[in-house]
């Protein structure tokens, strides 16, 4: 009876929880990062023209978040190997979580040397895929 | 017949956007903030725990939010006057928004001198009150 009970009420509850979804697309974001994947990395933000980088500076649009980071990481010593860590994930709803985290860059001095900040990620489901559709870095 | 339409279905929209009620309560911290007060200026905060400041490092929890601003602002010359501005507001379903702006604190040199930065604020509605649940400044 507790077995059934557990089963009934737990399971919808775990399967709402983007929490796996939401790691996983950071885990491919990584992945497509240490390969030197620029647009792979970005296929975890929203292919859309209201996709925000929050920076020093406020960019607008997919592909010009994209342009940015091409400019920024032209080579793979300058994009270094990437690390995210401290992933805290709060569900906004049903189609929308917060995460917090921080990245790290491990780069020889020459290509720029160890970088390392904290980042505020909105997720957005849409069409079954989480996507970040905000991301403040600082 | 048209304009029948238009309040059938434009009222029922219109009243679900949070941008008047969000704005107002931006509008009341810097209200608050403007004449000294720091308590009043964190009623915009969710009084809870899990109440995130994102600056140079993460601070959790709404009394822990605010004794750092009242360590990091002790006097009115130190609070200066403070502007919001390039304020956008995203719905994030009927219960959440995420909100892009850019705040603008007016003090003469000797308090610090001018400052400006870019803030992400995730709001949550609890109860039938917007309040900011994490604040990413920089």
């Amino acid at each position: 009876m507790t077995r059934l009970f557990v089963f009934a009420v737990a399971l919808p509850l775990l399967a709402a929880s983007p929490d796996a979804d939401i790691r996983k697309v950071l885990d491919e974001q990584t992945a497509a990062w240490n390969r030197g994947d620029i647009p792979g990395f970005m296929a975890g933000y929203a292919d859309s023209e209201s996709t925000t980088f929050v920076g020093t500076t406020v960019t607008k649009g997919h592909a010009q978040v994209l342009a940015n980071y091409k400019k920024r990481y032209p080579t793979r010593e300058k994009m270094g190997k990437l690390r995210f860590s401290d992933i805290e994930i709060r569900p906004l709803g049903p189609d929308h979580a917060v995460v917090l985290g921080r990245f790290h860059l491990d780069r020889p001095a020459a290509a720029g040397g160890e970088s390392t900040g904290i980042f505020t990620l909105v997720f957005e489901k849409s069409k079954g895929a989480w996507k970040v559709i905000l991301d403040h870095t600082s």
